[in-house]
């Protein structure tokens, strides 16, 4: 293992929990050097406020203060406003923390306010220390919807409430074709790699990729793009990549996990139980890393970084 | 003391804590015979929700749900999303409990969804098994604004942030001529008195008042209209009320109180410390009770509540 070289800027593309962990091992090695792109596909607003799931799933989790048990919301939290809600009738499906509810307040007021999702986030992190920066791929509204038989369901219905229990057809990201790439990513320092951390495929880094513009900035960039794979042994860690992948008539694997990024990434991670498939993939044209990918401590997240950081050199020296 | 006949219906009209306690022990009294008018001219917009902290606190009261410590709010309240606002650098002045969210977020919700604020009124009073009818004075804003110097100051800012230590020059009710009446007042079984609890005078009562038709209905009535006099021993249990009588130059007493409703009440219930005022009350041709109206406990409030009933059933029979 080596130590990255300080000029080094990395930017990674992340959505929700595993992208996160991914994120805050690459934070812990390269501090304010990383550039974290964040899916904001799934945003919606519900009583009103603006709740950006995948935003805070990342910026809880570098600041630190991710609810580790429950794979979303802050640590330590409460829920007396919920309780005191379900006694009104109101909505109780999308379950809001009392904490958590101070994030949606504060970026709500400040949108209203003029201020754009980007300059939230950055205050939100500022706020719990991160020195990594986190830009919204865009501050401008995409909406991921899923389409489901003859059904358009929005994506927290779709993820929440029927906790992704009906069959996806197709996927969709309404007002990507109008949104504005993020203009901070034209501004960036010298970079070194960009590294698609082992998020959902389909629903956290595709929207980012629907982007106008996203795909051909990451091509320009002409350095390594490393995607981590969120397939391990034909299963997803979390949430419904797998079954995605099934219904879209995808191998459920990190090939197939490949196949998908195939003409845009460089090299993949995929896990040692996948090693059997590192011949296959080669094959795609892609390098490919086979390490321990399975994140279960502060430790492996920051192995799992380092692992990403050594392909990336090691294809930019090749 | 006599019981209230059963067909008696009484409207009573209430602002902050005061009235909200005599407002229960009438409500005890009186069931569902009983139509509280609220005060919402200090109703405003904070966070993104509308607050309307009378019609709270008559409904917390009622509901046997408020913070007798703090004299606003809910009982056993936390404070956890106000922590995390201030981590967050988000405004502190206005508190708001974890609990009492959920009536704000609910309440916004419901209008947002074109719920008129008598009918989302209606839901939270029968969620907190509230038998007595609560009505905002109009379902339209008027917005009480403080006058001082040169400057115009919204309510909850002079209320809450500036804790009232401006002086008062003049207090208007904006909105309020373009505001309709409760149209449900119109549609309310025979009536037989009007209380007026011990509410701010200029704050609470006034702002009903000041919806065009108010004062007209009240007359046309043709039943005793009562006053509780919110100022004793020459002060204010609670609130402005006393600094804000002398600042606008009338005399600090149950007298200035009877002296303001002088051509509407028909009755003034002062507490026993004022008796020497009686005979100079009685002078503005206003009928004058004498009872203790310092209200302590449940008790306190059921025993002034049943004195005001007392009260309009002599002038009703005179």
């Amino acid at each position: 293992m080596s130590t990255p070289k300080p000029e080094d800027h990395i930017v990674a593309l992340a959505g929700g929990v595993g992208g996160a962990k991914l994120a805050d091992g690459l934070a812990h090695l390269l501090g304010d050097k990383l550039t974290v792109v964040v899916n904001t596909g799934d945003d919606f607003e519900h009583l009103g406020f603006h709740i950006s799931p995948d935003l805070d799933t990342v910026t809880y989790t570098l600041g630190g203060v991710a609810n580790k048990q429950q794979g979303w919301g802050l640590e330590g939290e409460t829920w007396a406003f919920m309780e005191q809600l379900a006694r009104f009738g109101g909505p109780a499906w999308f379950r809001l923390g009392d904490r958590d509810l101070a994030t949606h307040a504060y970026r709500t007021e400040r949108l209203r306010g003029g201020a754009t999702l980007t300059q939230v986030t950055a205050e939100l992190c500022a706020a719990l220390g991160i020195t990594s920066r986190l830009l919204p791929m865009s501050d401008d509204p995409v909406r991921t919807m899923i389409h489901s038989g003859e059904r358009t369901i929005a994506f927290q219905e779709y993820f929440v409430r029927l906790a992704c229990d009906v069959p996806v057809d197709a996927i969709t990201y309404s007002g990507a074709e109008r949104a504005r790439l993020n203009p901070q990513l034209g501004a960036l320092p010298q970079l070194q790699a960009v590294i698609v951390c082992p998020s959902n495929p389909y629903l956290s880094i595709d929207p980012i990729l629907a982007v106008p513009g996203v795909r051909q900035w990451l091509t320009s960039l002409s350095i390594p793009i490393i995607v981590v794979s969120p397939i391990v042994g034909g299963a997803a860690i979390k949430g419904p990549a797998a079954k995605i992948m099934q219904e879209l008539k995808a191998p459920v694997s990190a090939f197939g996990v490949a196949a998908h990024y195939r003409g845009l990434a460089d090299g993949i991670v995929i896990d040692d139980c996948d090693r059997a498939l590192a011949g296959e993939i080669a094959s795609l044209g892609m390098a490919v890393h086979v390490v321990p990918t399975v994140m279960r401590s502060r430790d492996d997240r920051v192995m799992l970084a380092q692992s990403c950081l050594d392909l990336s050199r090691t294809l930019r020296n090749a």
